[in-house]
């Protein structure tokens, strides 16, 4: 009946080392959250699944896990369709519910729920874990958690400019100094389509840009062309691809480059407002730069665009985005509610860190004494002690068996536990503890307010 | 296109207020768990099938959810096996995964797995969700929490020592008094059933025994009868009914009525050590208490058995419960490990703590300060300070929108955010912040570093 155990692809045990660093990072980001006035909810792992289906594209609807209905599911199916023995269609008739694949999608659903509870502007963060049946590989994973924060009910640019020190406060906090935060706006984008003739054609049209970093400008004008953009379109893109200096400085390219389209000028108004309030405001350790060729979901973002990329030098794509959306719960019947947020790439970050070795050295260590047990009458004696310091808060542990000193201490280095406390006769007779060092070796005794003292 | 939103029926939507109190709960026992030196592990949401089929029983298999394979799930489906149309056979064959159903068997599976990584005795807590078809009832969710701690690899007593103080310095934390902490050990039953000679009727005889709260003596000894317990074996029962006094004085009693039972001798033992050593230890606020009819899951534990009941007068069933297993991880290959565990109910926490109005207020409340918007550079005044607030670690927000007064003081009240600070022009003129008190309505005029001291 012995089976070899095993988990299935695309997911992780995290071992005490593991849980200790994430929630290290999580912790960070959700304090960060709070000081911003972001407040946590959180949302059923699986929802019914006509709230998911639809919502991801074709793609995202395939990479949904469908949870099969309880008991005698069959019993409802009716035989017509059944004997079809379409995956498909039967698929629909025998699930009802699906594992979360964002956060987002059930965020919207919670306020158009919760609309009547709810004071607008709604500011909230939502860390939880979300499910896709993709296929693994390295770095990408079928369960992985998703840190959002988004603010819905305000169209204020304000927020954005809260968002991009949120972006530095986080990074500053987990001292990942000189992180990216890149910027671009959806208007921006469709001004340029515009100016170019090619409005019909803005999804080719920015899928073909966002690669310039990865193929090049001759491969991207070559895509456009091949999408049907016109030559002379891909003329007037020209000073795009020249784009060059600050912030400021690109501003004023642009605007140039985009003097001829409403929206556009509306993009550029907006990118200029975020951007002179960040140089006022000033950033801790990140950098904001406009980069007009990031994209990201377009259909989804209607104004600010927002990617964090690691510090120079650390090989990772982004460790966070997002974006504004204007009109995230329209799908679920409320019109007109303005939605922007963000999102941190717990994974990637915490690969960066490991790689940078930034994580603190006491985010690891749990106890900090253990004590040897050298018997019943002894472990009574240790036990005492050990109750009154975790009263004042500090972790230590009685080894539960009177085993040999040699495996008791190995214990205690393979743990890396520092200290190492030795109750005997004689120590008990004393009222005594002796402290033994597990690093230098070194061993006193001490009477407890010492002890405590030490282990403080 | 717009859909009514919903979530499936028992799962629920946390909101900000709920997320803080559980929060309070979960934070609350995870420092605890960390004093007594657990480290915590995390396993995948959902697990390999065969990892999880066949170890609850046939009432278990039922209520686990199974998630359906993705893609083109029937083209791998016999078409002799189609045709039969049966939900079981058909289900296994197109679900693979299923989500987590407690979080015992993954940590034995984890333990198995991983046993070549793990210093034991391994301490290890783990606070994550899990999933049963159920039918939903007040108090009974498709979705919550466990919050387990377990000890595996060591048969000492001292960790059930531990357990008792453990389950007493976390309702002390939470500030619920009173708490009973009912202990009883497998081995007495054992030898109660071994004395009546109804040893093959074990099951029959704890479970028929444990209703004794509910149902009162007589019904307890007709259920017997009506289950082949023969009367001259339930007439040596009486004593069991009559037991009464303190632990010790009833562990006395214990040793007359299982007297020719070496089984119930070495029960009565680990009680005796386990209630002396409590006893010297002292408990801060819980009471441990023998109780020889509490069995749960008989089938599991083969020691100690452990429930916590609310103080009196809440009705609320057990608030916590575990024992020992000496062959947790035997169904995976891994023989002779002994644990021993306890978990903790934190949606029936929860309701006791609401019910005794035990929340510290200071749970809920979120952002110290709102700041009013009288306009763009109004708000770049707040934001200058409002980030240096947030750098000395103090939450608070800026309103988003330059909206009407009334309605940003309403957003305050309705946030129950304390303070607003206003930042009009003549505030920016002296460089101070007017600081309203939403409580009293009391308002002042103050420099930066008072209005820091006051928010503070």
């Amino acid at each position: 009946m012995a089976q070899k155990p095993s988990i299935p692809k695309g997911t992780r045990d995290f071992n005490p080392q593991d849980v200790a660093k994430r929630n290290y990072i999580v912790n960070t980001i959700k304090q960060q959250f709070e000081l911003f006035g972001f407040q946590p909810i959180e949302t059923p792992s699986f929802e019914n699944s006509e709230t998911l289906m639809g919502k991801y594209g074709d793609e995202g609807d395939r990479l949904i896990f469908k949870i099969l209905n309880s008991g005698d599911f069959l019993s409802k199916v009716d035989d017509t369709l059944y004997s079809q023995k379409d995956s498909n269609s039967l698929g629909s008739s025998i699930s009802e519910k699906a594992l979360r694949y964002d956060l987002t999608v059930p965020f919207a659903r919670y306020v158009v729920q919760h609309q009547n509870e709810i004071e607008f502007p709604f500011k909230r963060y939502q860390i939880q874990p979300v499910w896709r049946a993709d296929r693994p590989q390295k770095g990408r994973f079928r369960e992985f958690y998703q840190c959002d924060a988004d603010v819905v009910g305000s169209q204020s640019l304000w927020q954005e400019v809260e968002f991009v020190q949120l972006y530095d406060a986080v990074f500053t906090a987990l001292n990942l100094k000189g992180v990216t935060i890149k910027i671009n706006n959806r208007k921006i984008l469709s001004g340029i389509a515009e100016v170019i003739g090619a409005q019909d054609k803005l999804i080719d049209f920015t899928v073909a840009l966002d690669k310039l970093d990865k193929i090049g400008e001759e491969k991207v004008k070559a895509e456009m062309l091949s999408k049907g953009i016109t030559q002379t379109g891909i003329d007037k893109l020209q000073p795009l691809f020249n784009l060059s200096g600050s912030f400021e400085s690109q501003i004023e390219q642009l605007k140039t480059i985009l003097a001829d389209s409403g929206e556009g000028k509306k993009g550029i108004e907006e990118l200029n407002f975020i951007d002179k309030t960040i140089s006022e405001l000033q950033l801790k350790t990140a950098t904001l730069q406009l980069d007009v060729t990031l994209a990201r979901g377009l259909n989804y973002y209607t104004g600010a665009i927002f990617e964090v990329s690691a510090p120079k030098g650390v090989d990772m794509g982004s460790i966070g985005g997002g974006g504004r959306y204007d009109d995230l719960t329209g799908i679920f019947g409320l019109k007109d509610v303005s939605g922007v947020g963000i999102s941190f790439g717990l994974d990637r970050i915490y690969l960066v860190l490991e790689q940078l070795y930034l994580f603190p050295e006491t985010v690891t260590t749990t106890v900090k004494a253990l004590f040897i047990n050298f018997g019943e009458f002894e472990a009574l004696g240790c036990m005492k002690a050990i109750k009154q310091l975790r009263s004042e808060g500090i972790n230590v542990e009685l080894y539960p068996d009177a085993a040999k000193m040699k495996k008791q201490l190995n214990y205690a280095n393979k743990r890396n536990i520092d200290f190492v406390v030795l109750v005997g006769e004689a120590e008990l007779k004393s009222n005594t503890f002796t402290l033994k060092n597990m690093v230098t070796g070194e061993q006193i005794n001490v009477v407890f307010e010492d002890l405590y003292k030490l282990l403080q």
